[in-house]
């Protein structure tokens, strides 16, 4: 039986991974739930997984759901609460399924305890990757990627570890807006930009989908789970999202992970690693298909994954700062107070306005965060 | 050190593998050649390779061949030569890169002397697969597949030793004459059934590839080779041949293996696994290809699919009686005595003629085989 903490249980991963506990009941177990505003399915959560720790980030909501609910879930509040949820005794595995900075912290913590890491938060290795990956060694800790293509890169990897990696195709469906010029893409509605083909997510993944940042930021991630150079990241543009991502060896070979797109296989193989569970998806159907394209990603029209790449080569706290400043860009789009150039055109400003420092510690990722919070421009 | 014994190395898998010999001289040793009449190659390949033995099947060749080379290497010939070159102490991997049901017993006798077996001749599991699977297993003795599709599949597997294959894929170029009418077929030439779209390979194999009966041998061979029953076998058009065959797994992920179609990776990783060589191949370049394309096999055209996947649901001396007749009669096309609808239709014939007995022997499989040779029929 494993025992589970989930940050970010009301979000798209976390229930998706509370349907792979309904399904495995036998298996693996629901230590603690987190969650910030959602409190109505917290609660459901709550009376359904029976957890031993419910953590809640804002003070108020964490008293209203207390209030609400009986039977011994403990509710905790603020970052304090989120860090004892993954960490608490008889968690066996952090699922980080909470989006944003604030999912960094607690990630850090549940490693320094010596959790595993079911990860979906992207700030953790793309803000602190270096730190977090040199802390997992150190603790011992697995770190399993469930992001879909890290997880298709992780699945080519089996089996293959004397063998070197000679580069990675990190597969993209190019978004909402594959294909279109700057031109076209100045006068993008927000409800096209949130109007993803293959996958229903979050609205800041959707939007970072549709501005190819998303593919930037995993790029950056592959960097550090594979321990790859930017030179042997290949981006391609895939639209219809069947291969999920493939790894290219030494001798040419190139062994890929395909399927329907669904978070499950990921998130399951995350849990239960090495065995692959069954589950009620669909069988691939290369017929049905029919065909697999592929293209370059169009890195001048669509500047954020041009961005994310400079950043990474960069190096130190350039990525903290791409990343922020996309943060910070996609909540003013989403509150349609810029438009979608706009991302691409902020976060470049703001890293040719920054001198990149070391970065390493938990406090100078927050410091580089406040700058660029402080510093970023909204266009005249 | 490797050392390695080559039956067949003066064909095409036998000197592709000569040329992995000959880059990685530090790494693998040419124990043994064999061949039959080719004895001009053989000569330049014992002078290259300076083996121990060279089998010759044929005696007069054996003695022509003797009488050319000085220095140590010892020329054998007929069976009992060619069961002596891979049976020498100090072969570890016997590579059976011999064509036809001549294979089988010089493949069984290395299984029975230990030596591992780097598999390129099909009739060894398509006529004798229950006895070798047993006996591979009775002797520890590693079947490694050198076919592309059985590489594929057996690269996929790699690293799921704990998980069950929901299914494989099987994928199949369609040959020459993919998307033709029986109609068209009626009136195809020798030179087009010889004129295969992906691959440079042998005659027989590449009339196979044209009947689309090679992949109703692989099927068998797969069958064998990762313990599948016929309904776990799906055969898949796929005509740029670049996904090499996928597996599915019970959690509906499929890992595919892909690549430029070159034998050298199945070949290197046969003699090398779990290690992968560099070598001087191209880099997939999914950009250059653009697309991939699958469609359903015509197995009412291609009827000789159909016919192996009834002989492997029949079994017993059925797939022996199939890769027999087939055998004839590809021979017959070859020499211009059929035409190319007659391979169906002749192995069709015999088929509904032959009552299934168990054939676990290699005797009883030699019997069947001539019972097959002597109840052939051409058409009128």
């Amino acid at each position: 039986m494993k025992n589970i903490s989930i940050l970010g249980s009301t979000g798209s991963i976390g229930t998706q991974t509370l349907e792979i506990v309904r399904e495995n009941k036998d298996k693996i177990k629901v230590h603690a739930l987190s969650g910030n505003s959602n409190i109505n399915l917290l609660e459901r959560q709550i009376n359904e997984f029976e957890p031993a720790i419910c953590a809640v980030m804002n003070k108020e909501n964490a008293e209203k759901l207390k209030s609400r609910i009986s039977g011994k879930t403990k509710v905790v509040c603020g970052m304090d609460g989120l860090v004892q949820s993954v960490c608490a005794n008889g968690v066996d595995i952090a699922v980080t399924a909470i989006s944003g900075m604030i999912g960094l912290k607690p990630t850090i913590e549940a490693i320094r305890c010596g959790k595993d890491i079911a990860l979906a938060n992207k700030e953790t290795l793309v803000a602190g990757g270096e730190m977090v990956m040199s802390l997992a060694r150190k603790h011992n800790v697995n770190i399993m990627p469930v992001d879909s293509e890290h997880s298709a890169i992780f699945q080519s990897l089996m089996g293959n570890e004397v063998n070197k990696i000679k580069k990675i195709l990190l597969t993209a469906s190019g978004g909402p807006f594959r294909g279109k010029t700057l031109k076209e893409l100045e006068t993008v509605s927000l409800a096209d930009t949130l109007n993803h083909p293959n996958w229903s997510m979050g609205k800041k993944i959707t939007v970072d989908s549709a501005t190819l940042m998303n593919k930037g930021l995993e790029a950056i991630e592959a960097k550090w789970l594979f321990d790859l150079t930017p030179e042997q990241i290949e981006v391609v543009v895939h639209p219809q999202s069947i291969i999920h991502s493939a790894v290219e060896y030494d001798d040419h070979s190139v062994i890929a992970q395909m399927g329907n797109p669904d978070m499950k296989i990921p998130i399951q193989l995350a849990l239960f690693y090495p065995y692959r569970l069954k589950n009620n998806l669909k069988s691939l159907d290369l017929f049905e298909i029919g065909k697999l394209t592929f293209e370059k990603p169009d890195m001048n029209t669509f500047k954020c994954l041009k961005l994310a790449f400079e950043a990474m080569k960069i190096g130190k706290s350039m990525p903290i700062v791409l990343n922020k400043a996309n943060e910070l860009a996609v909540e003013m789009l989403i509150r349609k107070e810029i438009k979608f150039l706009d991302i691409q055109n902020m976060v470049e400003d703001i890293m040719l306005r920054h001198t990149p420092v070391e970065a390493a510690s938990f406090d100078e990722i927050l410091e580089i965060a406040k700058w660029t919070a402080a510093n970023i421009k909204k266009p005249n």
